[in-house]
This record gives structure tokens, sequence and C-alpha cells, in this order.
């Protein structure tokens, strides 16, 4: 039952898939469902940050109860893209590194004579 | 450029970080940003089923166009998610190891002598 | 400190001003964040729902806790939506009403001799 | 098919009932549909100002691109929040009310002797 120190993405997601079949949770983990309980956990995550100031926000691993919500939060949320990941049957390793190839061709990086000059950033999702 | 087979969950945020790098978006990359960001995409992966049914939404890998959306959008997310892990120093497989390890403690499996009961999954989220 | 019977949306709005100066709670309210936090509370009242069947889904308001939780969300969008609207100068009422005048020629009616043939509804949002 | 100058929250709501009723949608307006829905609106909300510095997130409203955009999302997240009332029955007005009341007892004014001496501002949402 305890994970070698070094899990993989693979193991994890196989961990995820038995822990809800011990718990006759499949039926729950629809595609929508879990699209929705992906979001919900990204919004609980935001919260943390909501109405800090960027200072505090980039000192939030220095408060210990702040650090133990953002790594449940982080757990939570990459749980949930797995268990749609398997819903789906979508390898999200495999979708990610055909994203960033496509991003590299769709964002060149910058000449070496000349910055961007845009002061802000574009948007990368599609 | 070009990823080999069977890129790593390190491997991919590497080459993030390094694509981040070359483009000098690090200043847009605060942890409050990434975490508002991730919301934004995890929300639009759940508006490809708000309006589907539970019969439409099981089969959405078989219509091509919204497969590729549902690919593209599981590919920002994890994008997003690696990019605040960094951010923020966490390793997001140690953090849903840890995860998995409490909920297995919080959530213990049903005995073999009888049912939950439970008509409502619980909330594996804290 | 009470409110009269009924409650105007404008009348709610100046109640929301006031209580957030006599805390001094201004500065947190930016346009940003307040985006975020509206994000945050769609995201609970989404919670609600998540893993219910869309019978119980239908019949949310007739559990008293539920049906309590789902006001309370209610309230905490309308709050920070206002609260947002506030921050940048927007009426509330007059963008929706400008909205569903475009939508009312983006989505004609469809003809009294035939049904639109479609199985899912479009998107209204743009 | 013009409204008047001064439109309420009510006659809105019944605007949009009419809406989807004349385009046979109400199938797809459940509770939790339209929960879904409100989500995916207010992060379209917050993509606006995800990358924005805190000087350009305040000057929003002075860019006309954006500040149509803004008006727009705040409309489509004022839509779905009124038809998901409309589904369940609730009245938002009265649940604000309630909301404001219950947060009056609960964050009090601080007394004139003396700040409240937090640096973050409280979650009033429950």
């Amino acid at each position: 039952m305890t994970e070698p120190a070094d899990p993989t993405l693979e193991s994890l997601r196989q961990r995820l898939t038995a822990f809800a079949a011990a718990r006759s949770w499949e039926p729950f983990h629809t595609p929508k469902n879990l699209a929705a309980a992906l979001t919900v956990e990204a919004g609980e995550l935001l919260e943390i940050f909501q109405w800090l100031t960027p200072e505090q926000a980039a000192a939030v691993m220095s408060d210990p109860d702040r650090a133990h919500r953002v790594r449940d939060e982080v757990a939570d949320v990459l749980a949930y893209l797995l268990q749609f990941c398997t819903a789906v049957g979508v390898d999200p390793l495999t979708a990610l590194a055909a994203k960033i190839d496509r991003n590299e061709l769709r964002f060149p990086v910058p000449g070496a004579g000349g910055g961007s000059g845009a002061d802000v950033k574009p948007d990368v999702g599609e």
C-alpha cells in the first residue's frame, strides 16, 4: 500500500483507478463529472491566493498552513486530471508534448535583434 | 526540438520552463497568475461538456473535433499545473502520492459484509 | 440594519460597498481579485452538484442542507459580481439587456415550419 | 424587442426564460448544467485579467476591446446565474440580502479604538 520513493505519473494514475474501483466509485467518474470536479479543485487552489498581494503570494510556501493547502490542492487537481484522462482514454504526457510542439511554432522565440515590445503575455491556450 | 516517444512529467516541466524563459515570460508566471490560468483552462475543458447529455459526454472522443479540443485542454491544464508547481517549488507527484496515502486512511474500503449504503460519493478533496 | 422586504439589485450593491468600506476592505477589491473570487464561488456552487445524478440535482432544493448551501453560494456569486461591477464601473443590468438584444439577433427563433435539428445547444456566450 | 431604459433584474430574468423557451432550450437548462456554465463564464471573465499587472487591470475599461469583453462576460455570468435561480426556484436578491445580514454579524465593524491588525482579508464566503 505504500508507494516507492519515486512515483511516476502512470503509477499514480493506476493507484487512483484501483482506489476508485475498491470503493465502487466508477459510476460517479464520468468525463463530465470529473471535468467539473477538476474545475472546482482548481478554484480551491486559486482561493488560497485570491486576496494575497503579489508579495504575500510569492511567499506562500513559507507559511506552513498555506503550504500544506497548496500541496493538497495541487494533488487534488492532478488526481482529477488523471482520472479524467482515464475516463476519456487520453495520455496527458503525449497531449502536453504535442501542445508544446505546436506552441513552439505558434510563438517563435524573439530574434536576437529586438524585443517583442508586447507588454501583455499572449494566451497560449487555444 | 522533438520530444522522444516517451516523455516524462519532469522532462515536460523542464521544456515548459525553457519555453517561458526563451520568451521572457517569467514575470507573468507568478503563483497567483498561474493558479488563475489553471482555473480558466479547467473551465475551458468543462465547457466542452456543459450542454452534453451523459450519453454524448461518454462518446466525446468519437467526435474528432471534440477529441482534439479535449486533448488540447488537458495539455493546457497540465502545463499550467506544472508551471505553478515550478513557481512554488512543489513536486506534484510527491504531493499526489501523499494525498492518496491520506485518502486510503480517510476512506477505508467497505468491508466484505456490506455496502456503504451511500448514494452520493463523498468529497475526497479536503 | 434590516433591509426592506423587497431589495433591489442597486440597494444591495450599495450595501456591499458600505460593508466593505466600513471594514477597510477596498484595497483587496481590485477587479482582478474580484474576478478570481467570483470564479472561486461559482466553483463552490458547482461543487454541490458535481457528483449528483440528474435526478438528485433536480431535487436539490428538497434537501434542507443542500438548499441552504445553494442559496448561500448564489448570494456569494452575486455579491462578487456586484462588487466587480462597482470596481470597473459597469452596470450589470444594462450589460445583460444589451447581451440579450444581441442574442435575439444571433439566435433567431426557429420557424414554425420545422425544428432546428440541433441536438446540442449552441454556446450563447461569445 | 427593445427593453425599456431601466430594466430590473426580474424583467431580465423573464426575458431569459422566454428566450430559452422560444428556442426549446429548457431541457439543457438543468441546475447542474447551469452551475457548470456559470463557472465557465466566470473563468472567461477572469481570463481577461490573468496576465495583467495590477495597473493594467485597474485601467481595463480604458481599452475599448477589453471593456467590451468585460461587459459581455458580466452579462453572461449574470444570465446563467439568473437561469440557475429560475431552475432551482431561488430569489437571488432575497438570498443576497440574507447573506449580508449574516455577514454583518459575522464580521463586526472594527471598533473606533483600533484597527483589526489583519493583513489578509477574511473569506466572507462560507
